[in-house]
C-alpha cells in the first residue's frame, strides 16, 4: 500500500514517515494490515539525505497540480499534516487561509478522487480553543479559536467529518497539544518557547521564556504523538462515530515545572540558562491557550500521553544523542 | 448608507430589504443611525417586478467578478443569506461547497476590502447540530452537523468571527431555526414540510407530510427572523464580544400541535388536507435535527421568540392577504 504524508518533509511528518518504514505493515481500506510499498512525504523542504526509502516530492500543498501528481490514485492512506504555523498565520493572513485551508481541500478533494476512499488522518491541534475557557476542558467544550490557525483547524476538522459522512474517504483529526521537546531551532509559532526552555539549555544556549514561569503548557511528546498518529490510523472506523475529531491526551507542565524537572537531569548550571524575557505579543497569544483537559474519549479509544516531563526530556536526550555534563 | 443583500431575491432576504426601506435608516460603522441611500439585492432571481427603491443585481455569489462589481466599495453593511438549501447541497456537494463555503469566502474578502470595515450579518442555521445530541440544547452545544449545509454553515460561523477578530469586519451570525410559515412552493429542503403543513391547506390543497405526527420543530416565524437580522445589525459589537455566533431563541412545535392550531384557526376542513406520507430520506435527515434549546445568550441580547404557533399561523395568513373560509 502507498502512504502519503503532507508536510513529511517537517519534523513530526518526518518522525512520522520513519516510524511508518520500521512497521512495516498499516491497516488497509478494507481493515487488514498490508505491507507498505511507498510512502511519498510532500513538502517544501526536506532534511539533508532523507532515507532513500521514502520518495520525497516537493511542492506546496495549495497548488493543485503538485498535489494531484505527488497523491497518486493508487495511494490507501493519507496523513495530512502540512500547515502554516500560527505565527506564521497570524502574520500572513491571505498565506494562512491559503496553505490551511485551500491545501486542506485540495488534498481532501485528491483524497475523494483516489481509486478508494482512503483513510485520512488531519493534524487538528488545540488551538481550536480559546476564549472563554472553563480551567479543565473536555470532549464537551466547544472550540473557539482566538487565531487564524486555530479557526483553519477547526474548519479543517469539520470537512473531515463532512467528506467521511459523504464516504469519500475516512478521516480522523487529533488535536494536538503543543508538541515538546521540539528539535531544531525556534520558529515561527508562538508556542516556540515551550521547546526552546529545554532545547537551547541542553544545546548550552541561553534561552529567552517570553512568558512569566507560571505559564501553564499542555503538551505531548514527538514519540507520543508519532504513536497517536499511527493508532489514529489504526482505529476501525466504528471507534471514531460521527465526530471525527478528539482532543488527544497530554500532560500538564508549568515552566517551572518544566525548568525545575531540566534541573534535576541536566543540573544547575543547564536550568540557569533559562532567562525570562517578556514579550508581549506572545503572552498575550499564550493566555488564549487551555492548559487542562480531561480527556476520556481519547482514553477510551486508546490514546496515551506521557508519563511526566522528566521523561518527555530524558527521551529528547536520547533521541537527539544529547550528552548531559 | 449603502447596503448590500446577498440572497436578496429570495423569501427572507427580500422581505428584510422591505423592512429596511421602511425603516430608512441602520446604525452606521461608527454606531450612529444613517439613512438608507442604497439597498442592492445579489441574487440569481427576483420577485417579479421588484420595489424600484432597490437595485437588483443578478449573479452567482461564488462569481468574484459578479460579487466584486455589485457590492459596492463605499457598502456601509452587508447582510450574507446567499445559499444552497440543505436538501440541495446534499443532493450536490460541489454545489453546495461552490456557493456555501466558496461564495462565502468572496463575500467575506470583498466586504474586507472595502472602504471601512463593515457590519455584516450571516444566515447560519441550526443544522449546525446533529449527532448525539442533549434533549435541550444551549449556548454550550458544540456544533455537529450532519449535513453538508450545516457544516458549510459552521464554518461561514468560524470564518465570520475570525474575519471579525482581525477588524476586517463587525461580523455577526445568527443560527436560524426553520423559518415557518414559508409562502409560495415546497424546495428541496428537507424542512420544507414545515411551512407545506400550514400553506397548502390554507390555499386548498392537500399536503403529504413525510414525518411522523409526532416530529418536532424548531421555528421562526418570518416576521420574527426578519426583525433578528435587523436586531443583529443594530448590536454594538461590545454586544457579542469574541464569539459571533447566536443561537436565535424559537418554539418547539409538534406536526400535531400545528396541525391542532390550524383546525382552530381556519377549521377541520383546512387541517384534514394535511396528510402523511412517509419518506425515509427526509425522516433521516430530519431525526438528527434539534428540537429545544435554550437560549439565554440571545434573550439577554434583546432577541426573541414567537409568542405561539397560532399568532405565527394568524401573521402567515394576514401577511399573505389570506381569506379563512
Amino acid at each position: 500500500m502507498k502512504i502519503f504524508i503532507s508536510g513529511g518533509g517537517g519534523f513530526i511528518g518526518y518522525r512520522l514517515a520513519r516510524r511508518l518504514l520500521e512497521r512495516g505493515t498499516l491497516a488497509g481500506p478494507d481493515g487488514k494490515q498490508a505491507a507498505i510499498s511507498r510512502i511519498t512525504l510532500f513538502d517544501a523542504a526536506f532534511p539533508p539525505a532523507p532515507d532513500p526509502r521514502l520518495t520525497c516530492v516537493a511542492g506546496d500543498v495549495a497548488d493543485t497540480a503538485a498535489v494531484g501528481r505527488a497523491l497518486e490514485p493508487d495511494t490507501a492512506s493519507v496523513f495530512h499534516l502540512a500547515a502554516v504555523v500560527s505565527g506564521g498565520a497570524e502574520a500572513d493572513f491571505d498565506l494562512g487561509y491559503r496553505v490551511n485551508l485551500d491545501g486542506m481541500r485540495l488534498v481532501l478533494e485528491r483524497a475523494r478522487a483516489l481509486a478508494r476512499p482512503p483513510r485520512l488522518v488531519f493534524a487538528s491541534s488545540v488551538a481550536a480553543f480559546g476564549g472563554a475557557l472553563p480551567e479543565v476542558l473536555d470532549d464537551t467544550t466547544t472550540p473557539n479559536p482566538q487565531t487564524s490557525y486555530g479557526a483553519q483547524k477547526v474548519i479543517g476538522e469539520y470537512l473531515v467529518t463532512d467528506y467521511t459522512r459523504k464516504g469519500f474517504l475516512d478521516g480522523r483529526s487529533l488535536r494536538l497539544p503543543t508538541i515538546v521537546v521540539r528539535p531544531g531551532k525556534p520558529n515561527l509559532a508562538a508556542s516556540s518557547f515551550a521547546s526552546s526552555i529545554f532545547r537551547e539549555p541542553l544545546n548550552g544556549a541561553v534561552s529567552e521564556c517570553p512568558v512569566p514561569e507560571t505559564t501553564g503548557i499542555w503538551l505531548l511528546s514527538p514519540r507520543r504523538v508519532v504513536e497517536a498518529f499511527v493508532h489514529a490510523h489504526e482505529l476501525a472506523s466504528s471507534a471514531w462515530g460521527v465526530n471525527r475529531a478528539v482532543n488527544l491526551p497530554g500532560i500538564t507542565v508549568t515552566v517551572k515545572e518544566g525548568v525545575e524537572a531540566l534541573r534535576r537531569i541536566a543540573g544547575e548550571s543547564v536550568a540557569k540558562r533559562v532567562q525570562y524575557q517578556p514579550e508581549a505579543r506572545i503572552q498575550k497569544i499564550v493566555a488564549g491557550w487551555p492548559v487542562r483537559f480531561r480527556t476520556p474519549r481519547a482514553l477510551a479509544m486508546g490514546f496515551a500521553a506521557d508519563l511526566d516531563i522528566d521523561t518527555v526530556i530524558r527521551d529528547y536526550v536520547a533521541d537527539e544523542g544529547i550528552r548531559l555534563g
